[in-house]
This record gives structure tokens, sequence and C-alpha cells, in this order.
């Protein structure tokens, strides 16, 4: 490796954003179900709990923030990884015929980082199956498991027909995430806009934030983002952000948000969109 | 393994709570004393403080709980495990004179997860006798070490006329906790509602999170639970939540609850049989 | 070991605090220096740093805690360890001479549970006599490193005439720590009583709590030991709570406690003189 | 080792501060990029999500913490490992522009605790050199990566022409780190006034303290210190606070410390050059 082969960042300007909004945000779910468990390894199938936990985002949070969204009348990205698709078709089918966008997110929640390419061919395009087969339409977007995709990655999406990645932090709006002659539209995350920083909690790792720290620090950044005319993207986990108390702090930032300012809450589709001319030059 | 053979969630209509009641709220505690520390590694018997911090919760913890609760007029759960049975009978025996009810948490709190079918039917076994033996009158309810069934507990709970389970996190209302043609009635848990995450401290895993994050979560949750008109189940030990500020905290909880909604504080048995004649169906 | 062999607690009747003060309040600091450090590896010496941090509590944080107790007129315990009192004999001495109670603390702060008798006793007795040489008298009181005394070390303690120990939690008021025979007065700590929970901080743990999370959880078991008429025992370590920010948050958690109640402020000492008749029968 | 050979400090008297400033602050910044990742594996390069990570604090973050200084007209300290002055000349080189002081950080954020003295040599030198390349003038001001120097790093920079170190935590206001021989003029820092210990998060430690926390401590740290004249160090890290709101929280802090006292906000090198007559006697 030398420093001239590290991956780079192409900054790219911010659009106007449609009909006079002042910030855009997207509400971003990935809906991982039991596939980090088991992803990380099979014998993690006999542990109840751990399975049910997972379990509870598919079949019991996914509703209920579809119909938060609903009512709110946002529409969201859910990254679901190929095994979901398979096993939960009838909870998950339901989030194309809100109009919600759906995108990839690996097919058995694999660390892109721990597989050579062999496996990260494997796990895209059984992903890329997976979704098809249920949703017809192919996604084009991509969120990788654990947010780690590699050069490969990028590089297998682009054959693919992916538009955009969201799973790097090289900025804090759209830019152009560059690796080996790649240039990949990036939709950037951030770990402390993910809601598992706050909300996990297992006998290992033993911090918990709890909901209004979250709640301060996702509000501090809307703020941030909305003064530069920004985007925001938020990462949640239906098993998180889907359980009671939780639902109702991401109801509390929506409607705090809509009082602060004039926001546009987009899929992420429609923000690489409004990028597509230019990062086609 | 198969996806088919993953454990799953059939979900129960909330019932109607007694008397008009608008949430139903089971406060139980896991006494664990030293059983966890004792049955992680026998030489940790030599280690005073930390036997003495286990202890605390029987000998100290747990008779502040109940003036505590009686002086609320509150009837709660106490997870007893078979060794403090054994041990501490003449401190855990007023629990059933108090008509707290008692259930199952294992004899020396080992994780079922570790443990073959013969090592959980002993675990299981020696519990029941212990508690039998001391109460009396057989425990229906189970509660998991470390919250870590697996579905051979299950099957050995059917066995043994046990009603309910209350160790998963597959909804946050009770539900059905299905693997293998085992349907059991979960009353279930979660991280988030669990004193230890907030309490906890080793100089292993170093994070505290303190009363005021407990209570503020909590009583989050409580609303949103209520908004619903469901049921709340917190998880406490005595030797954190049995302490001085620390019980003080569950007292603040406990008014704040009883000021905001007319609460229906009850162990989890009555709720488990307000389900008896559904799940037999 | 059998379930009989277990240490166990003996409960005591709070005396009445002399001149009818509400509430007894012993601020202990463990001045440990860089023997923590040193003490779990030689090789850290090299580490100037980490040397600095350990060293600040003795050569900064400790003359700044004189001064604030010494406007406070309060007399604490300072529990040395014979390393410290050897390497800092003039930095320490003063403690004496401002009439706080000087306590034992081992010799390198290495933890009783992973010595043998022979070490154990080594530690004990190397430390006594570094504390006899510099201060004269001998101390009465013990506090394990890490809190972590076994009952070898209660023996030893007896043996050289400790009157009592500062390191268990089976109660939070003073109370008999017994084992295999020996029944040791206890005036107990607890890991939330302790700032290192609230300010300790290295690249391996990762949690911060900060001071207001100490204030509010500190203030908040004051008022519970309080209403019982009881004794708080509070941890404290020269290199956190000695520097600036931490030094002002226990001004203020002074100032609140006497504002709130009629406070004793005494050493660890005078507790337990107060309880030598009864323990004597 | 014996005790006489670990390092200690000299306790130097505060300088009163120019223009009857009554407390002096120093803003500085560990341009570290990616070079914290690739300095503990060659292997992290193709993990993008982490580089980018890095990198955001050079080409994104940087721009923004300059716009912020120049706009609240302070000069701050930026530590530049020589790694970054090589890949990211064109980004950092505006930062001698603006007169901020440029100082040593290694070159590729290796941890001199790590290495023999010719690994220390050579991580020096490489960034010595680099620096020199790239800004001109010799730096005279060192941070160890990790805070981590030995009394090695002390000796080969005094042969180097550094005039200070700012690394260890001795004190809490100049003094001087001794050892075998050398003194070294210490400008201290702490862990509780790192943003790092606030706004890191990995999968692997889980804890994140989060902005208000951050300003709480640190406007409290702010008070302490001024309240003694004396010299508050923050550091920073550009892929931390350059972000959003945390840049906002940066700014908070700047307007609330200049609203409580009349600051001195200074480079190290300006305190430093305060204290050279001094410590040349």
């Amino acid at each position: 490796m030398t420093v001239d082969e590290l991956p780079r960042s192409e900054s790219l300007d911010l659009p106007p954003w449609p009909e006079g909004h002042e910030v855009a945000v997207s509400l971003t779910f990935d809906v991982d179900g039991e596939s980090v468990a088991i992803g990380e390894s099979s014998a993690n199938a006999r542990r109840l709990s751990l399975m049910s936990d997972g379990r509870y985002g598919v079949t019991r949070g996914l509703p209920r923030i579809r119909a938060l969204l609903a009512e709110e009348n946002i529409h969201g990205t859910f990254f679901v990884p190929g095994w979901v698709a398979d096993k939960y078709g009838s909870h998950v089918r339901g989030l194309a015929e809100d109009e919600h966008e759906i995108g990839h997110h690996g097919y058995l929640h694999r660390n892109p980082e721990d597989l050579d390419l062999e496996g990260q061919t494997e796990e895209l395009q059984h992903g890329l199956d997976s979704l098809v087969s249920l949703f017809g339409g192919n996604p084009v977007g991509y969120r990788a498991p654990y947010f780690a995709p590699t050069c490969e990655t990028f590089s297998l999406l682009q054959g693919l027909g992916f538009i955009y990645d969201s799973s790097c932090m090289g900025d804090h709006q759209p830019y152009l995430e560059c690796c080996k002659g790649i240039k990949m539209l990036e939709l950037p995350v951030h770990w402390s806009l993910d809601d598992g920083v706050y909300y996990a909690w297992t006998p290992q790792t033993g911090a918990l934030g709890g909901p209004n720290l979250l709640f301060d620090t996702w509000f501090a950044e809307f703020n941030a983002i909305a003064s530069e005319g920004g985007h925001l993207v938020l990462t949640m986990h239906p098993h998180w952000t889907g359980r009671p108390h939780q639902l109702e702090t991401l109801h509390r930032l929506i409607r705090e948000m809509r009082r602060a300012k004039k926001v546009w809450f987009t899929p992420l589709l429609q923000v690489a969109e409004l990028y597509q001319p230019r990062t086609k030059d």
C-alpha cells in the first residue's frame, strides 16, 4: 500500500432541495432481524432470547415504524438483508407497497471486510437475487453490513447497477467516495447517528446512552446540518427504534424537526437522483 | 439449521385489565445472591467483597424491597435460584407469606445456553426441588439466568407444568414464543428494562448509567406501554435496586406511574392466567 | 466449598451520632500514586503519562484536597499504600499533622485475591512497616486494594491489631463481615460511591460518567442514607477528585450536604470506635 | 527499577497572562487523518469506512475548524503526524498561513511506548523531516501519539531542539516533567479534556458521552482553572470536533468562556515562551 492508493473523497455541491425545503432528512432503517447473530455464528440459532430480540425488529418493530411514517407522511429507506427477504417476505413486502425505498444490505449481514472477493460477490449476488425475487425491481442503493464496505464491494456494486452507497463517513453531505478508479456516490452515515450506539446493550459491551442522549445529539446534528442546507442521514434498526419508548423518541424528533425547519423527508434514492446528472459528468 | 427451524413469535391480543386499569406493571426481582458469581466459578467464594455484594441482595436489599412493596400495597414476582432457597431459606420464605409470586430462576444461575440437555435438566430439576421444598407449591413461572433459555429449556418447563417464561424479547406485550412445536406463553423482558444495565459496575465493564437515566428511560417506556394499554415488565435485582438511592428511585417511579395512570401492579402470574384460556385453545 | 463456609454478615444497630448529628459522612481517599500501575507491571514505569497521572494524586491532588478539608474543617481518612509512604514521605506526612486518619492500603496495591497467604502477609506487613516508620502510630483501619480482601486478609489484620476493614459491600451501614470464625467490623463501600467509576478513563475501558452524574448519584445516596440516620462512606482518589473541576464537585457536594442536613463529617476511625464496645461483646 | 528512578514533577509558578487576561486557553488539535488506523495495521487501508472517518478530519473537519477559529480570531496548535503532512500537504499547509502553531505528532502515529529507541528515533526524525519539508520552520512542541511518551522520547526531543511536550498529566498547569536527568517543560493534558472520550465510538468500545457531557465537563474545568488564573489545554481531533454538531459545541464553549472571563486564547508555543527564561535557569 502506498499513500496514493488510499481511498479518497471528492466533494460535491449541495443541490437546492425541492420546493424550497431548508434541509433534507433521510430516515433509514437496517432491517436486520436475526441475520446479524446468525451471520456471526449459526450456533446462535439456539439462543432463544437473542433470536427473539432480532426477530422483534421484523415482526413487531417494522409495522410500528411503518404506521408512524404513514401517519407522518414520510417515505424512508429500508436496507433489507436478502436472508430477511427470504424468511420474512410477508412482513417486508409491504414496505414497497408503502412506497418506501428498498436498499441492499448483504445477504446474511456478513462483514465485507472479513470476506475475500469471492465471498463478497456471493453475499452481494445472493442478497440481490432475494430482493429482486421479493420486490421485483432492482435496488440501486447499498449499505454495507457494519458500515464496512471495501473497494471490491464498490466495484461489484458498480457492475450491478447500483448508484449510491450509504456506509462511509468521509463527509457530512453527499460526496464521491473514490478508490482504485471507482467513484461511488456516497450518502454518508456516522456512528453518532446510528441508534445502536444509544440503545444497544449486551453483557459484553455494557454501555447504554438512552433516548434523551439520542434525541439531544440528533437534534443538535439536525440543526447544524440545517444551517448548511444539508442532508441528514439517520440510521436506525427496527429492533431498537421500533420498540415503545424508542419509537416515541423518533416521533418526538420528527415533530421537533418540523417545528424548527421546513424539512424535506426523503428516501436516499431521491437525493441520489438529484446528483445523477453531475456524477455522470 | 434451516430458516424454518428458527424460533418464532405468535402474537396475542391484549386482554382488558381488571377493574378498568389502564396499564399493567409487573415489578419482578431476580434474587441472585452470590449464585451468579459462584455459578461462574467456585473460586469466587474466597472473594469477600464480591460475595458481600451479592449477599447484600438477600440479607439487606430483600427486606427493604418487601417493606416498600408492602407500603405501596404491591405484589411482585421474585425469581429465586434454588441455591438461594437452600442457603437463605429464612430470608426468602417470607416472600410467599407476603403473597408475592415465587418464580424459578435455575439452581446455581447457570446459563442454559452453556449447558447440554442433561445439564439443563439438572439445573431445572434441582432448582425446582429446592423451591418446592421451601415454599410448598410448584412455581409456574420461569426466568432463565442471563435471560438465556433454549428450546430444550422450554421443553423441560412444559413437562414440569410451567405456564409461562419471562426471558425473551420478541414482543413488548405477552406473546407465544414458539420453537420446535412448543408454544410458550412469554411475558417479555428487555435489556433496557433491567436495572443491571444502569447500576452494574465491575472493573472489567466500566459503564454506569445511574438512577436518573434508569428513571427517565423506564418512565418513558411506561408511558409508551400505557398508551397501548399494555403490560410493562421491569427486571430488578435486590443487590442493586435494594440499595439506598436505588430503592428511592423505584419508589419515585411507582409514585409517578400512579400519578400518571390507573396502574394495575400485578405479579406475572395473574397476567399469565388472563391468557390461559386462550393459549390452551 | 460448601454453602456453610461462605462469608456472611451480622447486622449491627446504628448508634446515635454525637451532638445530635442526623447523618455521618466519611470522606475517604485512596492515595495510590503510581502504585496501581507499578503493582500491575514494573514495565509501566517507563510510561511517562501513566506515571504522571498517578503521581498527580500525591503531588498535586493531595495538597488541594487537604486545603479544601481544612477550609471546611473536615477530617477524613486517607488509605496510603506503603510504597507511597516510602516514596512520598514528605508529601503524605502532613496528613497526620492535619489530624486526618491514616489507613492501610497494602504495599504496592497488589490485589489480595491474586496472592497466596505468603504474598498477602508480605504485602500487609511491608505496608504496615512503612506506615509505622513514617507516621509513628499503628493504623487500625484497612482498605484492600481493588476492594478485594480475602478471609486470610482478615485473619492477618486481626493478628496485627486492626479494628475495621472498609472494602466490602454486604450492607450500607456498619456491620460485621464474618468468615471462618472471624468477625471484622466492616465500614462498607460500594462501586457507585467510588469516584473512579465516574472519572476513570483508559483507551481500553472507554466510559466516562462525569461530574454531574457523580454529584447527582452521591447526593441521592446521601439523602437516602440520611433518612435512616446512617453512615455514608465515599471513596475518592486524589488523582481524580484532586483535579480542578472534580474538586469543585466535591466542594459543591459538601456544601449541599451541609445545607440539607446536620452532618457529622468524620474519619472512619471515630465511627469504628462507636462500635467497639458492642463488637467486643 | 528503583523508586528513585521514576519520573517526577517540578512545579512552576503561573506567570501573569498578557494584557490582564484572567485565564489562558489553548485549543489544540491532533490532525490524525488515517494515520491512527494505518499505524495500527496497514491492512486497515482496505476498510473504506474506517479510512473515510479518519480522512474526514483532514479534508472536511480541518477547514471548518480553521473557519471557526478565524471567525473567533483564535490561534490554536495543530499537532500533525508526518504522514499526514506528506499525504495532505495541500490541506494542512494553510494552517501555518493562518498563523496557527504546528506541532509534532509522530510520523505514522505509532505509540512510543511500543517502540524501542531505534523505532522512536525513526518516528521522530521521519515526522520532523516531513513537517520541515512542508512548513519550513522547525516545530518546537510535541504531543506523543496516544499521550504516550517515554523518557527516550524526551531525550530525543531535547536533542532536536524541542522546548515543550504536551502529553503528560502530572499537573493541571505548566510544569517540568523530569526523567533521568531531563527536565521537559510540560503543558499538560488529561483524558477528561480529550474530545475522543466523549465522541469516539467503535463496535468494540461501545460508549458515547455526547456533546452536552463534553460541554458541561469542559466548562466546569474552565471555571476551575480560571479561578486559579491557570492554563487550560483542550485536546481535539478534526474528525470528531470538526463534525457538525460537535463544531457547534466548540463554538458554544468559546462563546460561554468569553462571556464568563477575560480569556487569552493562545497557541501552546506562546505559553511555553513565557516559561523559557525560568526553565533555562
